[in-house]
């Protein structure tokens, strides 16, 4: 059928989306949702059909996306035919009625991901097979494989390439931005992409970018810098890495899904895409973690040792503490202050940050061979302790364009400000993490860098009545207020 | 935030939806699917953000309806601040972790369908659920109590109220237009309203809409038919029966899923807005039917009449063949002279269809207490033989606006015909009933109400070689052609 184009300048964002009112998708017997060729000269793209009230019968409504693959002026004609639907949703119905599939029906859903073939629903259908049924380990290696070659992959010719990855969900915890350092200071090669914040006050990304530039859009940036420092400290999200995640992701969003085969191949395409080799994975457990009980840490350990081994990947796997915040400081501004004391030696250095990196540190300097078995702590304090650490880490930060005389105590914080003190006298016994993060968010973290809070106080101290426990920082009155009013409503803490 | 409105007119169709840039989202810690309370002068609608990359970071991009609800110019001041998700989504969330819900959690879920609160994705998640737990049988009694009740409902002063239903996926099949007028006939109550064809050839409401009108906005134009008449055959779209049902279809399209608890709330939640006191369910089963095994059918069954019971229905569920198409004419125009043939005692009436037909209505006729028991079937057959049924056919015809005097002869199909022949003689085994109802929509059925198909045999008949079994109906020669295209690829019928 031959109609005419009708633009609407706006993208539409996900599949091709083009829209018939409900005459004319009757009369190709087209639903909402169906999926129809549509052809303008020699171009043509498969698209969704969706219906529309007020378009003629004449009239065929596209965004964006669909005038700019076929290059369409308005009013131009435009042949549209109804389309078989696309394989891969044949598969997710499968996957749906809890059936085996095959590794050509896996790439062919990540494919169809990757290009913008299915709709948010089909992916939900995907999500929810995964999320109730599972998928058998092959089956969460191909996912793992197909999602890390769709994107941009980064090679190396040396060997061990050194990774890390915290299944996140406690805030501060910045250990990646001292790890780095300390293992590349080892001569080991670490090149690290890491993601913004989704929940907590902070992601690595968001953090670094107080220090440095993280949005590198090609691989041979990330590889130039590499190839000086041996490190780099980035945003995987401005590069192609492994792009099904993302709109798995925020399909996933608004129930707050995580199911364990995209949870794995989420994290373990982005280690292979970054060519790893020797992997080191913290699972914090703890009430405000993702892992909640050693029951879900060994459900996971467990997963990712096989997953690994079938990546050709050296893992450990290790529990840490998630009862708790780590380091003082919530936002990315703040972090970043903890991170530089912590190199600097400074006084004022959360020991909890510095510890939990040194550990995990060590583990990678034996991992990747520079320390032997149990020496490994001992170097990363070496490490740090002759400045080698921060040595390195004022040449990551240059090789990304920052500024390596930084000065912590010159990082600026929001302006607008609220101290928290204690109502009465006794031991702090709940540092409540996920009203902390929350409040920190309220207050413009992460996108406001000096947003956030900062820690006086840990679990287990004894506190007196009017004593200061935390300080929230904003950038606008307005989200110190939002931040109060949370604080106010849901207290964040708990004395005894 | 406040931010100034960017008005594009046209109708997003479900949820509300604001765009915002990426930058603007950040800010607000929004990400793509989270909800927002938009707000104008005195009014507000919560909406679902999604990103966009080409606006500013003082501009909100709304669509039409949202423009509506907030009586939106362009530019206008428009604050926008985050807003929790709803409720209903955590009882999403139980059921795809196979918890039950309570009553108000299923009434929470349907109001939020019904206002279009829930995204597509939203609803894949619980049909997912639905699809994979399934629903207890409480729970489905409160989905279709919550389905019938936020929509509009029929209620009636007299008893009893005759219904049926068949459980599609049989082409021809046109039962209802003959089971109708023979119980009014004899004095029953019995307000049909039906649907649209999905995917066969033609639904009721296709075909009653050749002879008188089937769309009725208000439940009192349906009121007024059927206190003149005892019935109606009208099409329940045009009304907003069930309207949850709707945006729950259109999700579960893409898959072809069809969950137990979503088919027997559909249907039930119709005949519990039409008032039913007595149903009759018609499971045809077969291998090209929806109920492919005996076990099949007992289970629907068993979950029909348990949930009858809970909604204080009679009911009596019969299993029907459902192996070939019932009735010869595919396609409304040709599926009514198929039925005016059958009312008229015409000779050249299908037997199989009239057969069908005075034996359905032979078990309403004793549900209804109008025959004693095994005495329906005589007593059907007389209606129809004496020109009763016919007469109430008119009556019903007349009453919906159409022509009572209709000459199923001068009903007019397609000009563009093409006639299958036997290609060797034997006898017909097969008569393909999903690629028969695909010909004959490729062939532009139902929208094209003279397309279709007509049969001139049987499953079990002897053909001879040359003997032409069927003859393609089209309105246009294009459609013709890619009927005809498909039949050649895929055979319809086998002799052996």
């Amino acid at each position: 059928m031959e109609l005419k184009a009708k633009l609407f300048h706006i993208e539409a964002g996900g599949p091709y989306i083009v829209l018939l009112n409900r005459n004319v998708a009757r009369e190709l017997d087209l639903m909402s949702g169906d999926r129809a060729r549509v052809m303008a000269e020699r171009k043509y793209v498969v698209a969704i059909v969706d219906i529309a009230h007020h378009l003629k019968n004449n009239e065929i409504g596209v965004f964006n996306e669909v005038k700019e693959a076929l290059n369409l002026d308005p009013g131009q004609p435009v042949t549209i035919i109804p389309e078989e639907a696309p394989k891969s949703l044949g598969s997710i119905k499968k996957k749906l009625n809890n059936q085996k599939i095959s590794k050509d029906e896996i790439y062919d859903i990540v494919n169809d991901i990757v290009d913008n073939v299915l709709t948010q629903s089909e992916l939900a259908y995907l999500i929810s097979a995964a999320y109730i049924h599972g998928f058998s380990m092959s089956e969460t290696e191909y996912l793992t494989r197909a999602m890390a070659e769709t994107g941009d992959m980064l090679k190396w010719k040396r060997k061990p390439v050194m990774g890390k990855h915290c299944i996140g969900g406690v805030a501060g915890n910045r250990t990646t931005m001292l790890i780095v350092p300390i293992v590349a200071a080892a001569g080991l090669m670490m090149p690290k992409t890491s993601s913004r914040s989704i929940t907590s006050p902070a992601g690595t990304a968001d953090t670094m970018e107080v220090l440095a530039n993280v949005s590198f859009k090609s691989v041979e940036e990330i590889k130039n810098i590499v190839n000086k420092t041996n490190a780099c400290l980035v945003w995987g999200g401005a590069l192609r890495l492994a792009p099904a995640d993302d709109a798995i992701v925020k399909v996933e969003h608004s129930l707050e899904l995580d199911p364990t085969p995209m949870l794995l191949s989420s994290i373990m395409a982005k280690k292979y895409v970054e060519g790893v080799t020797h992997l080191l994975i913290d699972i914090p457990v703890g009430r405000f973690a993702k892992s909640k009980t050693h029951k879900d840490y060994l459900h996971l350990k467990n997963h990712f040792e096989e997953l690994a081994k079938r990546l050709k990947m050296k893992i450990r796997v290790i529990k840490t503490k998630g009862e708790e915040p780590i380091g003082n400081g919530l936002g990315p501004a703040l972090e970043a202050r903890d991170v530089l004391w912590v190199l600097k030696g400074d006084e004022r250095a959360p020991q909890d940050l510095k510890n939990k990196s040194l550990m995990m540190a060590g583990i990678l300097l034996e991992l990747g061979g520079k320390a032997k078995r149990r020496r490994g702590l001992k170097l990363a304090k070496e490490l740090l302790e002759s400045g080698d650490a921060l040595k390195k880490m004022k040449e990551i930060i240059a090789a990304q364009g920052g500024n390596p005389k930084i000065n912590p105590d010159k990082i600026k914080f929001g302006p607008h400000t609220f101290d928290y003190v204690a109502k009465k006298s006794g031991k702090l016994i709940t540092l409540n993490d996920d009203r902390l993060s929350r409040i920190a968010r309220l207050a413009g973290a992460p996108k406001n860098k000096g947003a956030g809070i900062y820690l006086y106080v840990h679990k287990g101290a004894k506190v007196k009545k009017g004593e200061k426990l935390f300080t929230i920082y904003a950038e606008s009155d307005w989200k110190l207020n939002g931040a109060v009013k949370f604080l106010q409503k849901w207290p964040a803490v708990e004395i005894k």
